[in-house]
């Protein structure tokens, strides 16, 4: 996985810095109205039906009572509104769920972006001791096979032979998820040429939002870095300025970020830029859950990142601009799971 | 709540016993196409709408991850397909998930039936210390009004006023509960009058179950004995010959019943006869989930109820009868729960 930081921040700062007026009809950019999709996972509707079932099925844990849905929340904000997550037997995990929607519009997945796509963050959860506990991805594909009413499922969406598959798995998962996306908010449509969609604060919001830098990073139409192949992170330093007071308060150096994975120091408290749709969904923030509001994660970033303080009524604004990221979400059906023969109990 | 045993039994026992010939077409009842309601809580559209947001709602837990949907599974049998349910923090419950699905037509709640309906079912586990943990009903009311976007629902549902109360989630969930129905599966077609709609083997299984003395107790439109009045349980000794080998071998005997609720040494054992709709959906079996297959489970209630040993071939027919009871399941929309200001987390 290829990494960019600071140049392509650079820049990106220097564009918005030479055109702040054009910042409201030029950079902005709307939510594709369809997620893109590998060459070898295209979205169909039987892979969609089918992840998500599986999606929504416990019984990919080790306890029969986790699935992807416990902690992401797809009746919610795509998450579990606890600072850290719950898995199988009462584990708490270390860091805030991130949310799933839009995600298929990232071009890495985790906090650390150690996954490059979709498919491959499927595989994570189910064999991670504290989530859904399983001991090993042989294990879950076994538990799915165990269940005869997912073959047809699957023929249907892979076709014949041996396609009850941990590949098939994930990418039924990751089909299900290019479609929880959140296009034609507020904001989309002021993005697409109707300058009535936000009021006068929330145009004030998101011009301070490019003025002061916060497009730096959050830019692109999922505010989490401009539009990169997948498996390319855009990733920043947390806290940039490590002096400020925030840092403490939060405990925001505990956690090394990406470091945890690559092991590289040069890695060190650095995270992949984050989203900031449907953020009125998903309190608490950041990546260890410690903030409970938008207005204080503003100020935090406005100091931690920028070594700015904001007034309280460009933190207004900033806020009113972020809250018309908002929705809408689509409806939809609850998945029919088929039953289990006996049971599967760890 | 009153107490209905062995005078009615009796009198059921003696009723099938006397028409065997009529079986067929006299004593079986379809489930009903619409749940009943009790006059203080019709069933409307709004309050059900609220109850579903309710039903699926982590956030009336201590820990933020336990809804009613977490152990009542109603994408699938309506139960967790755990042999006991998980609550918060990894706690584990001393006993089966009864299904939620026709639990609308029973008239009473829980395995030792000591709630009289759906309402005061649904105030149980949110303050039971083991399944969602809150301390109280007041602190589960609490979080229902930190989440503001709830009160629209309880206005629409409830109209003007206080209407944010304990007593109306309830309801809500409740009305909800009474959508949750399986009508029109292929016995209650049969019952209806469409001989076409069982094979010959569910037949005989239909037939047999009456002829071994099954519904003695396992009659109705929910085989779990005859309708009553709401709050009028109907209680049945298990197992009523203690010494079938199969108390001993599925520990049949230590969890005491009805007594654990009512301190009565003359429940000891005594249990609500549960219904048998759905039991393809529901392993594993029985109060205490140690009985894995629906087979076994005939085997048991003939050896530890009418003191019978069935020959394969029976057990066959039945267990082919049991299967006509499944289903259909209607198509839900899943609810959009409202955001949390801030996070909810103990």
């Amino acid at each position: 996985m290829r990494l960019v930081t600071i140049t392509a921040i650079i820049l990106v700062s220097t564009l918005f810095a030479a055109t702040p007026a054009a910042a409201a009809s030029g950079p902005w950019q709307a939510l594709p109205d369809v997620a893109p999709a590998p060459a070898d996972n295209p979205t169909t509707a039987d892979k969609v039906e089918l992840g998500k079932m599986l999606y929504f099925d416990p019984r990919l844990s080790s306890s029969g009572n986790v699935s992807c849905f416990s902690c992401h929340n797809v009746m919610e904000g795509g998450d579990d509104h606890r600072p850290t997550s719950i898995g199988v037997h009462g584990h708490v995990g270390g860091r805030n769920a991130p949310s799933v929607w839009n995600a298929a519009f990232l071009s890495s997945q985790f906090w650390d972006g150690r996954a490059a796509t979709l498919e491959d963050q499927a595989k994570g959860p189910p064999a991670n001791a504290i989530e859904m506990g399983m001991p090993n991805l042989d294990a879950v594909i076994g538990r799915v096979r165990n269940i005869p009413g997912y073959k047809p499922y699957f023929e249907k969406a892979f076709g014949a032979g041996e396609v009850v598959t941990m590949d098939n798995v994930a990418k039924a998962i990751a089909a299900y998820e290019r479609t929880l996306i959140t296009p034609n908010s507020a904001y989309d449509k002021y993005a697409k040429g109707d300058a009535q969609a936000l009021t006068e604060q929330q145009v004030r919001g998101l011009n301070t939002f490019a003025d002061v830098g916060c497009t730096s990073c959050h830019q692109g139409p999922t505010f989490s870095g401009p539009p990169l192949p997948v498996g390319t992170g855009f990733f920043m330093k947390f806290p940039t300025f490590p002096d400020s007071p925030y840092v403490t308060k939060y405990d925001f150096l505990s956690d090394t970020g990406r470091a945890s994975a690559t092991k590289d120091d040069a890695d060190k408290n650095v995270w992949r830029v984050p989203g900031l749709r449907n953020l009125v969904y998903t309190a608490p923030y950041f990546h260890n859950g410690q903030v409970h509001t938008i207005g204080e994660a503003v100020r935090i970033m406005a100091s931690t990142q920028l070594n700015q303080s904001l007034s309280d009524a460009q933190v207004a604004d900033i806020v009113a601009f972020l809250e018309t990221l908002s929705g809408p979400f689509p409806t939809q059906q609850m998945p029919r799971l088929p039953p289990t023969p006996g049971d599967l109990i760890d």
